[in-house]
């Protein structure tokens, strides 16, 4: 992978480098970044060498410090992570996230006192995520150890949320916990007119009393 | 610049790793990329470490090799670079473009038979880019050595392209060379009706008879 072409020579619609080429290579493999942005940040990098230097002092640092915590998968660098290490949250209460990066707003609106369990993906078949490929022996015992009164599922509200929120629910329904999911509806200052048809199903499916 | 902060603690909104947060930041310092990209690309970076070293070699092997034609400023391993060492390129044809990456397209078409000369930049006052700062001395004395006959502005149709083309304009007019411009007008393909106004009006006031 952007290895570099011993062999490669100059042609027309490359740069004269091929290390420049790998570089742009190595970019375009990023998530988020084309050819046309990889040789825009490559180019960057070559005008500005310090910018290169402290780049690669960060991705080193980072894999030698981050790692995700064995309790509940946050990323973090000391284990178990703060969250979990933390004696007065609740533990009773668990939020199961996809991502670590799900953890993120909850944080930052501070109104969560309990603890998380990051999956790490939601079961999609299509794209081969079977349920052998996520931890939920991991959450069974974490349920059973914890004493969990309520799980929370703040799941996409998509194919693969779904059919990741049913599979909890069959997992866990022999616990005999709350099991909840996170609200599906119009966002909060969110204009009618432009929700989307799927939401606005949603909200009316799932219309309060007033 | 994005440096590892050692008093920083785990605080809400933010992951519980101080090393992926400066990954996030130095990434987010580069051009196109914000936040929300930079993070998308630290968290693939965790989770695929082989990627982060591909990275770091492509990055260090990028700032040891890749360095500027001291003849033309195009990028090279090699000085002088490809194009300028080629002895049945035109050396009285000479194309002067503001970055390295505007040779490419020229490269990539293969019509163009003479040489080079990159500004590393266009004159911009509002930038603080003045003619101190780009290297018409340079020009000059390329134009006046390999005795050029015809100078091509390949500069872009922006205010700072027009003020750098008046300005090599005063430059070189004592040499009697021919000096022109890449042609302003609707692409090829391009469709009439969603061609912009300026680009219009620049096509209907360079009309050819036909």
């Amino acid at each position: 992978m952007c290895a570099r072409d011993a062999n490669s020579r100059f042609s027309g619609g490359e740069f004269q480098s091929p290390a420049l080429e790998r570089l742009v290579r190595c970019f375009g493999r990023l998530p988020g970044l084309g050819r046309k942005s990889a040789t825009r940040v490559a180019l960057h990098l070559i005008a500005d060498p310090q910018t290169g230097a402290d780049l690669v002092d960060a991705v080193r640092e980072a894999a030698d410090r981050v790692r995700h915590c064995s309790r509940c998968g946050a990323i973090t660098e000391a284990d178990p992570c703060a969250i979990c290490s933390e004696p007065r949250r609740d533990a009773t209460l668990l939020c199961v996230v996809a991502s670590p990066i799900d953890i993120l707003p909850f944080e930052k609106a501070g109104f969560y006192r309990g603890r998380y369990f990051v999956l790490g993906g939601l079961l999609s078949p299509l794209d081969g995520v079977r349920a052998d490929d996520l931890p939920f022996a991991r959450l069974a015992t974490r349920v059973e150890q914890d004493e969990v009164t309520e799980l929370i599922l703040a799941l996409d509200a998509s194919v693969e949320g779904e059919t990741t929120a049913l599979y909890i629910q069959r997992l866990v329904e022999r616990h005999g916990l709350r099991l909840t999911r996170l609200a599906t509806g119009i966002p909060v200052g969110g204009a009618l007119a432009y929700t989307d048809e799927a939401t606005l199903q949603r909200a009316f499916e799932y219309r309060r009393q007033y």
